[in-house]
């Protein structure tokens, strides 16, 4: 179970992010789900702010891409048509936006924060491709964003 | 259906831009039609160019985002397995990118000109899941590029 | 064939890059085969680092996208349930990431690489919907990034 895995691990999943616009935070079409763009969100604020530069902490851009992730899952199991967090079958795909300057070059290890969370929650099934993409910038200044596609 | 709702609100299907490169406009593929990165080309002219920042017009940008949103209905409409695009049954998912300089941060809005108008043209089937993000420059240098994913 | 294919184009289906992080390198669901993003590593060395600007051969980053296709095409082939690249039906979509310099607008030249080698390879079945969009920066310096969605 999705929820007791993540009672373990000390997390806990956030109330639903409003979107900051007129889209729905997740959209479920066929066996999959499309999850929105999240931000690293708690709590209504953002966890971190502007581009990823050599002197940020990685840390703090893992924690940052956790909780897009915790908020994805969040947003998913919430759905139209999906029947909580519980019924996410698999991880499919992450796509991770990193607010970068042009000289950062390790959206990979930063996109771990996502990556690793999702082994940890759903073991094999958390086995997914993804993208690592470093961007100009973010809504609201965020230093990440993360699209997610679940399998039901 | 699609095409009257459209004219109701006074709009019009372009004619379809054709791909700037080897690829196609839009693919099906199962009961879903992929697509390609739209640029806000009306008459073969872009609307806007050049990144967004706080001094340009927030309704420009939005007019750019709509422009890309007919563009992809069209596309769709026309790809090989579609018939029109009244066979479109919903919108899925669209991934909005928009030319930024580092410190505009209100991609989410712009992204706004598509969502909403996907909401008017398709109501309760037009909610989808969303993505904005800010980029270093686009193709032709676009303000703006949207790609879609419909449902049939 | 497509191995066939690739032979008579002098081709070479190179070793599966390993991912530079905690994912797998794609990921089949349902039909479908979803790519990570590819990066143009040959034998273990990027073809092509930095940015793109007017200055930089555009044939070069046309090389370093094909690398990406096949790079793309050997972990699609080696996903698991996936009976090698035989087992792929046709293209689907690309999303290509080229990371540039914020005057270089023309990121869809660059994605030709990947799309005329779709072509070349799949011929009429590699007729594909597509993105390209400017990035800030990408992981390790790369120029370049391909995302990949194949069918079977």
């Amino acid at each position: 179970m999705i929820t007791e895995r993540i009672k373990e691990l000390g997390l806990k999943v956030p109330e639903i992010a409003a979107p900051v616009a007129s889209y729905i935070p997740a959209r479920k079409e066929g066996n999959l789900v499309y999850v929105s763009g999240q931000l690293p969100l708690r709590k209504g604020q953002l966890l971190m702010t502007g581009p990823m530069d050599a002197n940020r902490k990685l840390d703090d851009a893992l924690e940052a891409m956790e909780q897009c992730f915790l908020n994805g899952l969040a947003a998913a199991g919430a759905a139209e048509g999906v029947s909580g967090i519980d019924a996410l079958k698999s991880v499919v795909r992450l796509s991770a936006f990193i607010n970068s300057v042009a000289d950062y070059t390790e959206q990979h290890l930063v996109a771990n924060g996502a990556s690793e969370l999702a082994g940890k929650i759903f073991q094999e099934a958390g086995k997914h491709a993804r993208s690592a993409v470093g961007v100009a910038s973010l809504p609201l200044g965020a230093t990440v964003e993360l699209e997610i596609i679940f399998s039901l």
